[in-house]
């Protein structure tokens, strides 16, 4: 086993033997260092044997691999695409950390192709023991949480939470008629509401679009099982059909547009995927109130590797079909998963009923994506090749102000001339991130996680300066 | 919402919040009681209005609800067979509390249709703090555990385990070559490995077939999505043809006998379902050698709600299209289950390190499978109406001793003239079982968990000794 692995085993193993060592001084400081840089090593190694294009939740703009094997199969399937072959060359890539406090190299390889949302992990450290959990042997080992329910493997405690939390921050209507539905990520939710959704009698697959640029693991969680309840149908604005189901990303991954459906039919149906509407991205303008809305825990506390989402539902029938995919699926959801999440999301609303308390995450969030772009926008002013979207800003109902939209991914357009691939172009400068291609768009156009460390993002700002 | 729910949200609650209340006195024994039993009536309450027939694994015989909208669907459905449209009838039962020390009702429902675990309970209660583990607030927020490792959401503390517990018990390869995939439980790690093993380009779905009696889950989870890559092709033992997948149970659920592939093909694949291949449920008379081998939580430390299985994977290829599997449909597993369950098998594992140590899992549970079998065999015998299989005993390498099979659920026959229907003839004496039917042979079969609280299983026995 490589060197990465055994420190990261180390490490779990102190983290599940031991008993509320939350900050526990310099020695697991550095230990904690070590391991991640080693981890970033290991990633950025990693990215220069697989291709990413990731899998799903407008959620997980995050994580994805396509294995070298996989894209063979890729290749010969019927459905595969031009922009599933595309993968990084193991040739062109030094690898060196990219982490570390002052970066030990410059010249490191950046990856900033998934959204994986470790930014949140310097608010949870400085929260100390107060987001610890302590979960008992025997506690939660039946499949059943709560049988009275018609989601009968959700907490009750997690959906407590959950709808103290859409009331604090006003993003969504949780009336007690609405259902909620615990999924493993909003990646599991989506395949269940595209069951849900899905006539089971059809004779045709039901078509699945979203409009351009769409988030990228719509079509390939759509389409990897062949199934023949729906399919990948590509470009909700050019579709022509009475019967489909659109998918609403907004704030949208990968432009941070603020969006609507596009179509509008008696027999359509839509999936309104609501992962970045949080205040740390977006003004919140009101409460969401649709059919079928999705979240997630990896874009709103930064608990990614929990794999948490819920649906709010308005249809009982929908919610129990929604239900019966994810029994099928995976027998329920993780409750320790649950249960843990719970426990920080009841931390995160007891420091806003605190006066005066200082560890408000969204606050948080949103001084570190503020703080981000305006770094992100002076670097890509003077590096003179680049250009972001600009956005209007809004009345935020949660803060009470006028506020920017900060994405939690940077939608880059190369406008250097002679440079037609801007993914293959920052690739080549050790900078890894997704092609417009597998957002429905043009190779002129990147995406570019926000939500990496400070350590990365510092880096990944002078390598843009030092692009010319 | 009803008291059972409330109840529930205070424990849970309590349990979020409390650090290392192992064993909390008379107060929360009454609570733990009290939500146990509410628990019980609310599954009772709900077994009138779903029926069962259960999601997968071998490992779950457990859970596995089909609610009404969806009996709908599945009739209208082309996949729908006559098995599916069964239900429970509501007016039929009243409801009362089954569990409690002594029963409080003779007459209670008995709800032994699903396998959910909770004869396990027990013993974790007795293990104390031992079993307990901390989440840290900031731990396991990356979608990535190790990004060196194929499998690369896998936690390598969980892995590490795993194979500790394999070296242990004997009952699987582990060598260095073998790939560990996690799975959210061994449900999805089925459809993983038919993902991976159905050619992606075929012009027909691969067949999946099985010997029966076969697990009831395995025709619904292939068909749900009705899948272009695979479909359920019935009893392999009349199955003709070339090319197929057969999925292999060990000790098989529901019947527990001994089983090796029926079929054999140069292009035909296996999946070797272990759920059961445990010390307490068989001899373990070696390590078990195969290409794909599943395993689950559920079945050996009884931790269900945890939702983590395991599979052992020669082959590389296939084991990198099980992870894609699992990138696409939940982008990877619950850290925190894998850590939690990591930390249960440690204790697990070092108790056999103990020596003179009374704390062992597996003996714990083979006490309690032989004391429930020697009385169901008594009761069967007694009542003169119902048979159950015989097996041959066989040297467990395990524990060194000529041992008998217990299964985890009994696979019981009625015998009494004019009953062609077990499951409904046990229905209206207020016992829920899963019928014949649903694994593909008579109805005069019907399968019951083993795995249930002793007060429920005890309960049973009654109820089954005053039939005639």
């Amino acid at each position: 086993m490589p060197k990465a692995s055994k420190k990261r085993t180390r490490r779990s193993q102190a983290s599940v033997e031991g008993r509320a060592h939350a900050f526990p001084g310099a020695i697991w400081g550095l230990t904690i260092l070590g391991s991640l840089s080693l981890n970033l090593f290991t990633i950025a190694l990693l990215a220069s044997l697989y291709e990413g294009h990731g899998p799903l939740g407008c959620e997980a703009g995050s994580s994805g691999f396509v294995a070298e094997p996989e894209k063979a199969v890729l290749l010969a399937s019927p459905q595969s695409s031009a922009e599933e072959v595309e993968m990084v060359s193991a040739e062109e890539i030094s690898v060196s950390s990219t982490t570390g406090s002052p970066p030990t190299s410059k010249d490191a390889i950046i990856n900033l192709d998934h959204g994986d949302p470790t930014v949140y992990e310097a608010f949870w450290k400085r929260m100390g023991e107060r987001g610890d959990i302590v979960l008992p042997g025997w506690q939660t080992m039946s499949y059943f949480s709560d049988v009275s329910n018609l989601c009968w493997f959700l907490e009750p405690e997690f959906a407590h939470q959950v709808r103290r939390l859409h009331s604090l921050v006003g993003n969504a209507v949780v009336d007690d008629g609405r259902f909620i539905i615990v999924g493993t990520g909003s990646t599991q939710l989506f395949q269940a509401a595209l069951y849900a959704l899905s006539p089971p009698d059809a004779a045709e697959p039901m078509s699945v679009v979203s409009a351009i640029p769409y988030y990228s693991s719509y079509p390939t969680v759509t389409d990897y099982l062949r199934s023949g309840l729906y399919r990948w149908a590509g470009d909700a604005s050019t579709f022509e059909g009475d019967a489909y189901i659109e998918l609403v990303c907004s704030p949208n991954n990968p432009d941070g547009s603020i969006r609507e459906a596009v179509l509008s039919s008696k027999n359509g149906k839509t999936i309104h995927d609501l992962a970045y509407y949080w205040p740390q991205y977006t003004a919140i303008t009101g409460a969401a109130d649709h059919d079928i809305m999705l979240f997630t825990v990896s874009k709103s506390t930064g608990h990614a590797g929990a794999r948490l989402g819920w649906a709010l539902v308005k249809d009982k029938d929908v919610a129990q079909r929604m239900t019966k995919f994810i029994e099928l699926n995976t027998i329920g959801v993780s409750k320790d998963s649950q249960l843990r999440v719970a426990k920080i999301l009841k931390v995160v609303l007891d420091m806003y009923e605190l006066p005066g308390n200082k560890h408000r995450l969204f606050e948080y969030g949103r001084r570190q994506m503020s703080m981000r772009w305006r770094k992100l926008r002076a670097a890509v002013k003077a590096s003179g090749i680049f250009s972001l979207p600009e956005f209007q800003s809004s009345l935020c109902r949660f803060t009470g102000e006028e506020t920017e939209t900060y994405p939690a991914f940077a939608w880059l357009k190369c406008e250097k001339e002679g440079v037609e691939d801007c993914e293959s172009f920052l690739r080549n400068h050790k900078l890894l991130t997704r092609s417009g291609r597998h957002f429905g768009v043009e190779a002129k156009y990147v995406r570019i996680s926000m939500l990496d460390r400070d350590e990365t993002f510092d880096l990944f700002i002078q390598r843009l300066l030092s692009l010319r």
